[in-house]
């Protein structure tokens, strides 16, 4: 059986974690690398799937293609409806700024709570080639801060199902349904398939 | 006397009417023309600096020099003390989804309402070479909005020294103190100076 390798360009040790957590599912088939150092580029768009296809193609550009290897960027964020859409691609700034309750300040007195949490991987595969792989979970925004799990937004974020926050869930509960599992879980099927090579 | 062309990569009309007058104190040295079709890439970034920089580098390396000619792509941003530097590079998106209101609402109860607005010049000049000019001024949030001149943040922005909001300016008062009127005069001085050829 090949296990593959899956590089994934952060340094951030939360997405990591969840990331080797929700591979686990596929038993062995994966190995799950962190690579800091290469850098990121991030554009501005109000997608995060054109973020993610322009940092990985950026990436493609200095590094060369290895065998049964994938390097995947990760870009996420929450787009909540009453809002527009904010702070979508933006959220990191947002958190470092406004912080959660700054967001909660804006929906307050809203009735619509709506929100989508996406999160889009670019990957450049062993053969060369660049895809963009997407997982998305709605939900709403709860009203106030709620659990000590997670990082980010997740103190704020119910997903659809369920009546607590990604902060509130244990992180195997979280990686069932969170949009980076989903996403992940796709690029796991998807090379496993073959149909990724 | 050289005539120098300063070619803004933009497609908003508004700034052009004001990069036109501002650069009109220099008599008839410049000539003010845009270029939408360049593509301007804007990376994720804290500083403006930072992104007006990427920008102009992304563009040289698809342009050549010419003689007497400046291209420039400008980059720009509120920075709100109180909220920790938001909207900052993201204005543009923020106006789009939360708008002034909710930048307001963000506010409401805050006494801080220092700001300052932000723009970055990325140049590219006639003899190849990548340089950054910044301007930069120093105000306060109205309450509410106010006037109906100007454009984006305008309505909310009071300068240093004024009690009026940008966009209850004419555009000749607001082109004497703004940030973009900083930016671009530094820029023909420095051009006039023989100091950016």
């Amino acid at each position: 059986m090949t296990r593959y390798r899956i590089v994934v360009v952060t340094g951030n040790v939360n997405k990591k974690r969840e990331i080797e957590l929700i591979l686990s599912d596929f038993g062995e088939s994966f190995e799950v690398l962190t690579e800091p150092s290469l850098r990121k580029l991030e554009i501005q768009a109000d997608q995060v799937e054109d973020i993610a296809r322009a940092a990985i193609e950026n990436i493609a550009r200095v590094v060369k293609p290895r065998s049964s290897t994938y390097i995947v960027v990760e870009d996420d964020g929450l787009y909540i409806e009453a809002l527009g859409g904010f702070p979508g691609p933006y959220s990191e700034y947002v958190y470092r700024t406004i912080g959660l309750r700054g967001v909660l300040k804006l929906l307050e007195d809203v009735d619509n709570r709506r929100a989508v949490f996406k999160s889009a991987l670019g990957v450049y595969t062993p053969s060369g080639k660049i895809e963009v792989v997407c997982g998305e979970v709605s939900g709403y925004i709860a009203r106030e801060l709620r659990g000590s799990g997670g990082f980010g937004y997740d103190p704020i974020f119910v997903p659809d199902g369920y009546d607590v926050t990604f902060a509130e869930m244990s992180l195997e509960e979280k990686c069932r349904v969170s949009h980076r599992a989903r996403a992940f879980r796709e690029l796991g099927k998807l090379i496993l398939s073959g149909s990724l090579a």
